[in-house]
């Protein structure tokens, strides 16, 4: 398999560690913008000329069109995207390319590269997840008062409906937008200038650099700016996180397709069959959704562990950094996609979830609330009635609403007729007006706030 | 060993599986602040007494007392803090207590105390990290024109300062410090009221208990609120990235004080010696604070993995959330507590950060610049121009800024007389006068920055 | 909280991170075995004198005395369990105590007590997975015929016995066990006498201290014995890997318990219900074997990462290693106890179980195969025929076995009315009769080759 | 960047998550292996014809071909290398082709072909891990006798030599290639015939292709076959210890060949430089094996979090494994080979590493050891008289060996002249000759053994 591969010796084993080519090439874009802003600036500063510029730019141009449009040659034994891009511009322009490297190294243009790549990354994640969070809250609109089972260990505890449950995971996906948002915003210092680590005495002007590449301001420190990778773990901190969170919803989408449950069906395009049962409907896409967490959190892990104990300031350890965070940004992208998807058009059966909800007495904290509201009861107390009433209806195999008057009373004689308002899981779920609760009123206005709120951001 | 642990049988693993007192004791402070915001708000709003109110409140101050004075006799048959807690209350002052969980469930008072705790472990570690901070500022400004010898793959490359070195970790630390405040920011939503899952029917005020408890605003989704753990793993994720960059000091404080480097020397009282060797010295605490990368990364991971594909809302597996927690915020505060002691007091020895900046040719870049600079080279044919000087110094056995002049012109015969001006590590590092360079002058300026902003901080 | 933890400053940092006697005392009889078989040895080889030895000897055992009945005094100032037990035996026995640490230092001393505790973890915990392999085997004899649906993404595929599916996790358990067996069998050489690192110029008998401890030989390089902890790391990852079965096992009996697919009962012993619903039935249980995945693996992570990128030999990283093994064999200790009495005593409810078998077409590959083996025709081809007869099952709201001879002959006019005989989920397990199916015939067989085997290894 | 990745919708979203061809087409040979081996056996028990058998046979030949030759059309329609494979055998050989998947499923198929390729990279790793053991034992022996300082805590604390360091290596990485054999041994049972999930009604011989395709045995356990991965993660969890060890030899190198320390050099085949400073030799390789060490553990973590609580039997999630896998094994062969290089050919600096050894008064121990031995002094009364000793070296700035007698019996008076013979750094390692320490005879012997060992393993 593998044995042979590195039988031509050191050679194929360095150029296996040092050739990064076949990853760092997704850099492309990112590496052309930050060597314009470079030379602009060098111009500007009168380092380099403006016939100098003009042609680096021009070069630069040819270069993103080649690649652009899958022309590029590109070479192992130029190891990396950089140096790649700059021997092309060589060919093209010849002597001006050999200043645009002028009070650059490539220890700050990677980090500037990568850096823009993350920002991107992460601005792009924000954006999926208030798309998924939008079709969410669609989603709760539509199912405001789909009343469901609320579990607890997967246990039938209170009825609540499914416009709320997707707003739960609303609230999730908003947060972690919001990480996302602080990561980019946290990195938005560039790089550039910094030099190989100490900075440079070129009369250099890093605002300007900073300011074209869309960053707040420049890196404050030269060391840290070349030697830091904790943009790219706070990122994929954020991306771990959500991923948690999309394999809660993976696993229930899981559960709730099951023939056991058959609370949702799947559409077809999120489903995949087998030629031999046509009915069988596998979520194929909830399950990948739920995987991914494996590799998004293991990503994390490479990172966190690869700079664990480096010394300053580059180390080639940390060429390890763009692999993972591109692999991590991946999933999440194709997890995120078919969250969206799945949920945007899965059907809902109202009357299983509503007969599940049925079960297993959920009422009976209603029941219990009742007794402490109308009756005055401590808490404790009306529990200990509550409980008493529960192993009736079991006795009597009913459902709370099912039992009589009477039968209530031989618990509790102060019962009166106007417990049934709280015994229908109806009932209860209107019932749960705080703020926050459950009842469809409340989860219609919030979705109608999720979806005015959405729609600004956007 | 613990063959026999559990040879009662089941009762003896469900207690070990239930029982979480000896965890979750330590969020005593927090539930009963909890408990007296809900109470104050019960009565506010009419659901209890104001005489209920009263007995609660004075009958929970008295068992603060009991525990703060270690008076307290704890359950483990009670299984938790807030069982513990509720018992005693009943105990000392009866039928109130049993009000006192009205509208409310264990779900949201654990959420509600948990987070309580996390925001204040966020809000700590922020400010050890900004005193970390300024004990790095006053080290870099006392130092700011030490000369070391910048690394990269711990070869020397450039020469930096030593205060360059430190405000790089500055900048690390202070980004930590800012990830804390946007989580505790971010977590600082009040779960009370959201009950056990689907809100409640009585007419309470969520408002009022999450200002009481100092939360911006009531979570808005009551399954959310009591089935969501992500704000103990974003501080822990925010936790593990701090915990990366200080094994990074901790690496090159343990380089730096072997024998072969002995750029530093830690204080008496963060090294061990041996009763043998009296000069040895271990430093054990700089060792200490790179292992911790290793115990407060797996708290993260254990919080992540234990979260994946669960089932809305509450299941048993969410009792992992706080040992691990705990845990990690122990090891943070240590390892945060021992980092600032060994900056604050290490001895650095310049002469041999000197003696080690002048070594490998460290200024060859500044040669090239120069060339760049004066003789309008283009930067490539510069750095080849150099190469050849630094292989003639080395034929020479001599350093850069010693060879002849007629040596220089040897290689490039234009090289004129004030290339000296650029070849010593001094004038190196003075000349980086780049934003972010290492300039001591920058270095200075930028330190002062530190403790100016610091200052008003903390 | 803990903002004043370390108000008295640098020596309240030192003493917690030096101090480990709060987790090393755990090794109390490690040590004094190791020390004993130490004593003996110096003996043997001349280096102490008999009497001294039979001084140290009677002194250790009353200072195990002392710890056994709880009435030793433990010494923060002393740090570890190690200098412990060594001045309170010169307490003892004066000058004798002295000579006991010849030809050995903490570092030999530290690394077989600590082999010496995670080897017997790993025969406890190869141990109490055979017995969990006992019980799941009886159970699948119980179960050999109880007819299940065999799911693939959770959606039913086959029908298959519960049986069988127990025996299943009794084939991951079992090399679970193996993988104990062989780490406990790999480190299973004795560090003592490696001293400090490099060896001693006593001349001292290896062999007879490894013999005394019941190792297989001393380790042969004494760099090597005292700097690695792989010891423990593959132990820790054979209780991760042990713990992700245990996981998947916890799933399916949260997932079976709920009331909508309700295969399973749990015992009252392990599930705890709620006073307000007596009915409600927890599997609390369940969940934390499934929980305990993360802590574990968090264990696992912790050392990795300790051990990564230490230079030989002691560091005090090091010190991580006692406190994430020992919390990692008592998390996997519980787990294994929870899922052994969980599987021990839960009840079967067949009739549901049947049920659910024959939903969703389950026998149709029993029909594909008939079509097969009875008709010739290519697999594929059988496939696409099956899928013929289960949509027009389908349309008729039918089972298979429920469709007329009639039906399926209007679909593949070659079928005979013996295709009746493979219809049915009780045909369909029962012809599974190659090795390693689910025949009930297989299924009771196995499980008494099971019974016989592990009744021969325990 | 991705942004509009899945514009296409639905249809992009589920190609990538089910097209896994990317990433499975290695397993081709084991697939074809597999297929040939099911066809033969079918044919044995007379379930297809000898016909048919040949045809399939000579397909598959025809389509391994095509793969090697690099001919092959891949479809990500057919979205996996076995349906690709199985679609283009049906193009050349027609209706035989159909009946190849008889008693047989995609879950089983896959599971054995994965299991073939992790089987073969245990081997080829383990293989590797002697090779590395064999160059290290071969440099051990040539520097049996060079001394260098073993440190504790990177500080100088007993001399050692040069190839007795190595060859605690070699003790690791025997060890680690042990794991690899164990993880092979285990996981080799087939898992072919388990079909689906039940088993098969077919009357097949699953010891036939189980020993065709090399396995000890098929697995006894239908459901266990096709569910489970710990075969995998055994590997990988392998694959991580071997990783942190070669991530401290890692370590080692990049210290070593720093200017500081200048123990060793590495070849120019090994380092990498730097055009504009001739003499910089960066250890990239080094670095790289030690940064590696996240990548495996991060690989290991992710098959760990799929696997956590997953219902059997097959899941979407489980299709993860290969390319966490995959790259496990590229990452650990790489890192095997850059490391059994360096060690090969790095070249030693014997007089740096003899001048360092003598620092910091590293025969203390022996000065000790003496006072023990020819004194009888009790160990811990010797230690403190040896501290006096060092106390008076230090204050006259002189080693333990340039003190005069009169110096030494200033502090005891009984220490006699022959104490010189165990003062200087070759006489302490000579004198380390208790079984598995340093003294240069013990190490060539070792060494030898090794050797020796080694010749017959591979």
């Amino acid at each position: 398999m593998w044995g042979g591969r590195f039988s031509e010796g050191p050679s194929a084993i360095m150029e296996e560690i040092n050739a990064s080519i076949d990853v760092d090439r997704r850099l492309w874009r990112e590496d052309i913008a930050g060597s314009k802003a470079h030379a602009d600036m060098l111009a500007a500063c009168g380092v380099i000329s403006g016939a100098d510029n003009t042609a680096i730019r021009d070069g630069l141009d040819s270069v993103a069109g080649e690649i652009d449009r899958g022309a590029f040659q590109y070479s192992k034994a130029l190891e990396d995207i950089h140096m790649n891009i700059e021997a092309r511009l060589k060919e093209l322009i010849g002597e001006p390319a050999g200043r645009l490297h002028t009070a650059r190294s490539r220890n700050d243009q990677v980090a500037t590269d990568f850096r823009l790549w993350v920002r991107t990354a992460c601005r792009e994640s924000a954006s999926a997840l208030r798309e998924l969070c939008r079709v969410l809250a669609t989603r709760a609109q539509e199912n405001a008062d789909a009343v469901m089972p609320g579990f607890t260990h997967l246990q039938t505890a209170q009825p609540v409906t499914f416009g709320h449950h997707l707003l739960a995971y609303a609230e999730m996906f908003a947060r972690d937008a919001g990480r996302f948002d602080d990561a980019a915003r946290r990195m938005n210092e560039c790089p550039l200038g910094a030099a190989a680590l100490a900075g440079t005495s070129f009369p250099i002007d890093r605002e300007q650099t900073a300011k074209t590449l869309g960053f707040d301001r420049p890196c404050a420190n030269s060391l840290d700016a070349v030697s830091s990778r904790d943009f790219a773990t706070e990122a994929m901190a954020a991306a771990a996180i959500t991923a948690t969170h999309l394999s809660r919803l993976g696993e229930e989408l899981v559960i709730w397709t099951s023939a056991q449950f058959g609370f949702v069906r799947l559409s077809d395009a999120f489903s995949t069959g087998s030629s031999i049962m046509p009915q069988k409907r596998n979520p194929d896409a909830a399950e990948l959704v739920r995987a991914k967490t494996g590799s998004i959190v293991g990503s994390l892990n490479t990172l966190l562990m690869v700079m664990k104990g480096l010394a300053l300031a580059y180390a080639k350890d940390m060429q390890e950094d763009k692999a993972t965070t591109f692999r991590c940004f991946d999933d999440l992208a194709l997890a995120l996609a078919a969250a969206t998807g799945m949920i945007g058009d899965l059907k809902v059966d109202r009357d299983a979830m509503k007969n599940a909800a049925g079960g297993g007495y959920s009422t009976a904290t209603d029941l219990a609330d009742w007794l402490v509201r109308k009756l005055n009861m401590p808490f404790r107390d009306a529990h200990h009635v509550t409980g008493s009433v529960v192993a009736l209806a079991e006795k009597k195999g009913a459902a709370l609403d099912a039992l009589s008057l009477k039968d209530l009373q031989s618990v509790e004689p102060r019962i009166t007729r106007d417990v049934f308002d709280v015994l229908s899981v109806d009932a209860s779920v209107a019932s749960r007006t705080s703020f926050g609760g459950t009842a469809p009123a409340n989860v219609k206005r919030e979705a109608e706030k999720w979806l005015t709120r959405l729609s600004k951001e956007s």
